[in-house]
């Protein structure tokens, strides 16, 4: 049907079938360089976590040093100076409550890292370490199964090449004898056509009869034969044929199987527990990270709790009652009757008796007039403790801007200078609040000494309605004897 | 009624007000030198926080910089490896993505710390340092006050002695004009006696009568005098004596609002603020320190995500999508025809359909089988890695009893080392994982070597099938024409 020029030589088909093997041989040594590069880079991420983590140690185990000579620097300060001032707990006041427990959350940290640095050294780098080994080890036994698969498909295309080839000799012999069967049809035919030719001169040439059957029969034999010939291999050609078809459907799917399975199935045997041991390396390394976030975190909540209870009325009674002989009130003073004076008591009778209740009055309405005056010095006094105390506890410390990890790392230099605790800001605040104390303490001064006068004036006031109010029951009670006996 | 030795002598009462008054001196004067030394520790512990926190700055800028240096060590790494390895971030594996993450960690927490540094520099000691001069003008300020007070108190005092001594004096007064009466009431009793004998000499000395008549005249002169001049010193005496109660008891009182109101007042003078501004600057500390926490979560977070994609199954097809030519399959052996070979499908035609059928059934038989013993390989190879997976994926990278804070500093050193790490549990642990990992591998080649003669045969047997099915539809069907004709 097709011309003879359309057909592929065999020459151009094993160079094809070559190409093809070649293609595949390459395919195959790039997808272990693939793996090898895979694991390559494994193990180079895995010696520069463990180059990280042991750098890392270090960083931390410096830092806790660090800080634990700092902690002690204090803590050896406090101890010898508190055997000579704080022996006892009691008196422990709250700001120094507080300095301790920043001393002991700086103890508290310097072991955490010191820990974290232990974890690092002796179980993170341990496991990256092994996770190398393991690599290692799987790309190898992964190597060689993979070898043993391209045998495998090279074995399965070997094959194919030598079943084709069989097909290709066999249909090779099948053309020939086909070509020799047509041959001595042709002779056949001929002769038959001469058979023909004979039988119309048959009258002129009847001698040539027994010669040309010889020659007919000798055709015809030839033909048998290779009719034999060809129908024979015919058949080996068939076989063959099938032989590769099938051959060819076997490689096709084994070369199938491999790309689409065995490849991936490959692949996983390097990985085999890759991505497992490093999450839990990686998990090893979250837990410290967090375990010293939640120590930090417990350990800063105490402190904060100290905080809360900083109390200066507290603070107040300790220091008193640490030097309560200094603080503690003198005894009052005595009235000293003079050589047996056996009167003790504000003398009432006449003739003092009219100036006292002058003295008494007046007394009273002067007390009137300063309890009012001192009472509007109290109110300033009061609303200026409290522009003070608004100005103490101004909320100014919460420093969460200053983490707050905007896209340029310069942007965190100026966090803490640029808002609140700008000079301006401080100088500005202070000047406002000096000022107000100023005032605070001049308002003070006047409340005092109001004050003081006052309480020196109540208590005469005092005195003088107590003995007057007994002075006017005295008289008009019953007689009294003179006022030096009618009390001891 | 009481004998003179009892009574108090003016030089005893004298004695006994001065050492009254000195002792009180003596505690004012201590009571100075306590809030001086309270002022005194207040700034010791403000200049501590001070020197403390200077140098836990430098101790997190140290860190902050090693951090920095670390994270910066392995970015520049990858930096230069990146521009060739891993242009595209379509290819990150996430293994990769960790380490990525866990050097944005790093210097995440070196610009936090250094931000603690700002903070601790800019604004803690910026705070304590103004806290240190409100203690030293608040105590100026108190003391001046204080002063004022004691001054007060003294001047009150000095008046009570004056009134005391002036008591003292009218009441000696009164009682040498008693005295001197009484002499004169002796005279005239004196008199009258006299006066009794005269009677009864009457008769006898009449001539005497005119000169004592006048001396009994003067006798009662004097005695009227005298009983004035008591008259008006003892109401002079009661005057005083009113005066000296009521100064005593104004003293006492104010006394008593000084012990009791005016030195709590004035340490609350010099505590003004103090603990207000103590309690804002450690908050300050403690909300960079929670701050500086919060952010290292979100880290952690962000890489725990990252550990929790940790994917081997999509990192595969990233690395067969990255290198995609040498993982697609290649194009499938075609069927050669020879020399213009018409046939290429399996011919089935006798005489060789019965051969062709034999092995039909022979391959039929042979592939149950070997599926069979293939599945079995299957089930041990599932149940092997289910074991291998369970060993991989064991959760042991808790390491938070590292961080319980025992009694002993000593116990932490030796948390990672004595538990899941320790060095014989980690031999056997691998012993045991590669032990599994080898029958593994073993079980494995078996499979795949069965697998991979499943998939020849089973090629070979569904062509087979499709040709025989189709053979048998043809002999039961219209006569054909030639086997090499009835397919293109």
């Amino acid at each position: 049907m097709s011309s003879q020029t359309k057909f592929k030589k065999d020459k151009e088909i094993i160079a094809e079938y070559e190409a093809q093997i070649k293609e595949i041989r390459t395919q195959l040594v790039e997808q272990f360089k693939c793996l090898e590069q895979q694991s390559e880079s494994r193990l180079q991420l895995l010696q520069d976590l463990q180059e990280f983590f042991r750098r890392k140690a270090e960083i931390e185990l410096e830092y806790s040093r660090s800080l634990e000579k700092l902690a002690e620097r204090f803590s050896s300060k406090i101890r010898s100076s508190r055997e000579h001032q704080f022996k006892k707990d009691q008196y422990l006041l709250s700001p120094v409550n507080c300095w301790y427990l920043v001393l002991h959350q700086t103890r508290r940290e310097s072991r955490d890292h010191a820990t974290l640095n232990d974890i690092f050294m002796n179980n993170v780098i341990v496991r990256l370490s092994q996770i190398s080994e393991d690599v290692i080890r799987l790309f190898k036994k992964s190597k060689e199964i993979g070898l043993q698969m391209h045998e495998e498909l090279l074995k399965v295309t070997n094959e194919l090449y030598t079943v084709m080839k069989t097909y290709h000799m066999y249909h090779a012999e099948s053309i020939s004898a086909e070509s020799k069967l047509k041959e001595a049809e042709k002779q056949e035919e001929k002769q038959f056509n001469k058979a023909g030719e004979l039988s119309m001169n048959l009258l002129r040439h009847a001698e040539d009869r027994p010669q040309r059957r010889s020659s007919v029969k000798k055709i015809e034999k030839m033909k048998e034969k290779r009719q034999a010939k060809y129908s024979e291999n015919k058949l080996k050609c068939t076989k063959a044929r099938n032989d590769y078809l099938l051959n060819l459907a076997a490689t096709n799917a084994a070369i199938s199987k491999y790309y689409i399975h065995d490849v991936s199935d490959l692949i996983d045997c390097c990985d085999l527990g890759f991505h497992a041991s490093l999450a839990r390396t990686f998990r090893t390394y979250l837990s410290a990270e967090y375990n010293l976030e939640t120590s930090r975190h417990e350990g800063l909540d105490v402190i904060e709790n100290a905080v809360d209870n900083l109390d200066s009325r507290s603070d107040k009674h300790t220091v008193m009652d640490m030097c309560n002989q200094v603080f503690c009130p003198p005894l009052k003073f005595e009235f000293q009757p003079h050589m047996g004076d056996e009167v003790c008591q504000v003398s009432a009778q006449q003739p003092v008796q009219t100036e006292l209740l002058m003295r008494y009055h007046q007394l009273q309405s002067r007390l009137a007039t300063l309890k009012i005056e001192n009472e509007e010095v109290r109110k300033t006094l009061d609303a200026t403790m409290q522009t003070l105390q608004d100005m103490l506890t101004v909320e100014d410390f919460d420093v969460s801007d200053a983490f707050q990890h905007s896209r340029s790392t310069e942007s965190v230099k100026s966090a803490a200078s640029e808002t609140y605790m700008s000079k301006i800001n401080i100088a500005k605040r202070r000047a406002n609040q000096q000022e107000t104390e100023m005032f605070y303490f001049t308002k003070f001064k006047e409340y005092v000494n109001g004050s003081n006068l006052i309480t020196k004036l109540q208590a005469k006031h005092d005195l003088l309605k107590q003995t007057l109010g007994e002075g006017e029951r005295a008289e008009c009670g019953t007689t009294r004897i003179r006022g030096k006996l009618y009390r001891l």
